[in-house]
């Protein structure tokens, strides 16, 4: 098994009042080398910022950290477009940033991307890969793609309320730049992707067909995000089986639907419950009362912790101290 | 403890006769790809080589790749310059492949890939780096950055018969294009690695700067290549204390002289025997009798074997095993 993290950008995620990924909207560029370097190292090692959102709520990489740590997990981190150095060690597959999605064609690499990824989960020797991602504005550039394909469009978010009217606003914009209607991208999702989506879903994609074509079990780590990429290769046609491993957070939130729409897509859905509420530290507060409710794998490795009979108190320990570390980079006066 | 590779091609390597790098000159673009690969999966994965001499010897990335499964080493990769794909993953610090030294100014990056390595090794938060190289050419390279810098110029190789007459020419064409007299970049390190050295050097001696300067304890893995890399940061002015550990095989080569070189430099030398001369196996025969003899980090991976208490015999075995996979991917239709 192979937990594998893809990592991009977009100029989407600075679009006001969409995403939580970062203090400010135009520091999120940085957030994804931040991801990474924590799931790494344990700790931001380059990166100029300390990913912890403005409620005080810190990245859930700190939770893949965690779990990595507790359960022995082997990551592997893939550039799905990061735009921002990171001292973390990743595989090139060609995909560059990405553009603002209201613009006609914000991912011109996704093609490219999709076809080296493709090569890569094929070429990779393991029997299974868990796969996350991190990418700031993602659950917009989802429902996006969602819409494109005619499926479901209902997505999470990153803020306790998702702020939905305000991605489908977006999305319409995006529609409209593309020339493209609700839908008329179905079996197309290459196009979907590149017109109003995101490198890091076409990445992702390309993973996921290229893994399950060699016969590569593939588990989704993650939430709606998770789930359009799902969407995206099931419109490439791959009937493999795929499992979608989310967190109590996402699963719980009532305007994202995931349930149904990992039903739509045949897509086996696990839920896991780290109880948060459980623990007496403002960093947990923060998930319980559904700031950031998943990314960087977050219910994939918390799903994988369970596998290896990894007790999740010793993960809710270690979060707290992976976030004590990163809250005092954070405010170092304090 | 963390073990890292620095990886990067040059068009010195194409000079026909100078390393066994690769079952041919054009082909060596894609050996450090490859060592990569082997090291993080045990196999090549996406490279299009399989890295093993014409003389059957396979890449010292094996036996690296086996103390890391016997020793649960934790690897890290940074891209020196590599010129061709590969699925490993790297750290990017800006190095570009390097030219031939023969021309007036092969190395560009050098500086600024020596800057961000400089950074990079100051900021892991590790307590101790093991660093080695994969660079086909090298030896030739640091024979140049060793005249230039008036150090002891004597070199290692990867062939059982040093070339030695051949790469002196090769680094006299080399400092006469570049205007410079042997001694004459005697503390300018970065000019010396950039006329007549290669982007790995720059980087080695970039992360031993930084690391050194951060506190953070150093063993350079390798022979005279890491030495050079030595020669280099002494120059640059560090006086912190170094550690070259290498094999038996570059101890035992007399054209290379490395005892007096690292006396020289004020590096202390460990040299570990893997033994491969026990072992019934071609791959093990073919270090036995002075084939590749060093590379990617192998002499600090043997090091690091016998630190950790893991049985030589174990090594050899997993060797062999990994040596018969490579031969079978290198000859499939045998």
């Amino acid at each position: 098994m192979r937990f594998v993290v893809v990592a991009g950008t977009t100029r989407t995620a600075r679009i006001d009042g969409i995403s939580a990924a970062g203090a400010a909207p135009a520091l999120t560029t940085h957030t994804p080398s931040a991801d990474l370097e924590i799931v790494e190292y344990g700790d931001v090692v380059a990166a100029p910022v300390v990913p912890v959102s403005p409620a005080g709520c810190p990245t859930p990489a700190v939770v893949t950290r965690a779990v990595a740590e507790r359960a022995d997990v082997e990551a592997l981190f893939v550039d799905g477009g990061l735009a921002a150095p990171t001292a973390a060690p990743t595989v090139d597959v060609g995909a560059e940033p990405g553009g603002d999605v209201r613009d006609a064609d914000p991912v011109p690499s996704a093609p490219a991307a999709f076809e080296r990824a493709r090569d890569l989960g094929g070429a990779l020797p393991d029997d299974e890969l868990v796969i996350g991602e991190t990418i700031p504005g993602g659950t917009t550039t989802a429902l996006g793609v969602l819409t494109a394909l005619g499926e479901r469009a209902t997505v999470s978010s990153s803020l306790a309320e998702n702020p939905m009217a305000r991605k489908r606003t977006v999305v319409e914009e995006a529609l409209a730049a593309s020339d493209l209607a609700p839908g008329e991208a179905a079996g197309e999702p290459l196009t979907a992707v590149r017109r109003v989506g995101d490198p890091v879903l076409a990445t992702v994609a390309g993973l996921v067909a290229g893994a399950t074509d060699a016969g590569t079990a593939v588990t989704l780590a993650g939430g709606t995000q998770l789930a359009t990429a799902a969407a995206l290769v099931r419109h490439w046609g791959v009937d493999a089986p795929l499992s979608l491993a989310t967190t109590a957070y996402v699963a719980g939130d009532e305007s994202a639907d995931l349930a149904d729409l990992a039903a739509d897509l045949d897509v086996e859905l696990t839920v896991t419950d780290p109880h948060f509420e459980a623990g007496d530290h403002p960093a947990l507060a923060a998930y319980a009362r559904g700031e950031a409710k998943e990314g960087v794998g977050m219910g994939g490795a918390l799903a994988l912790a369970e596998r290896a009979g990894v007790d999740v108190r010793a993960v809710r320990e270690r979060v707290v101290a992976l976030a004590d570390r990163l809250q005092a980079a954070a405010s170092p006066d304090q």
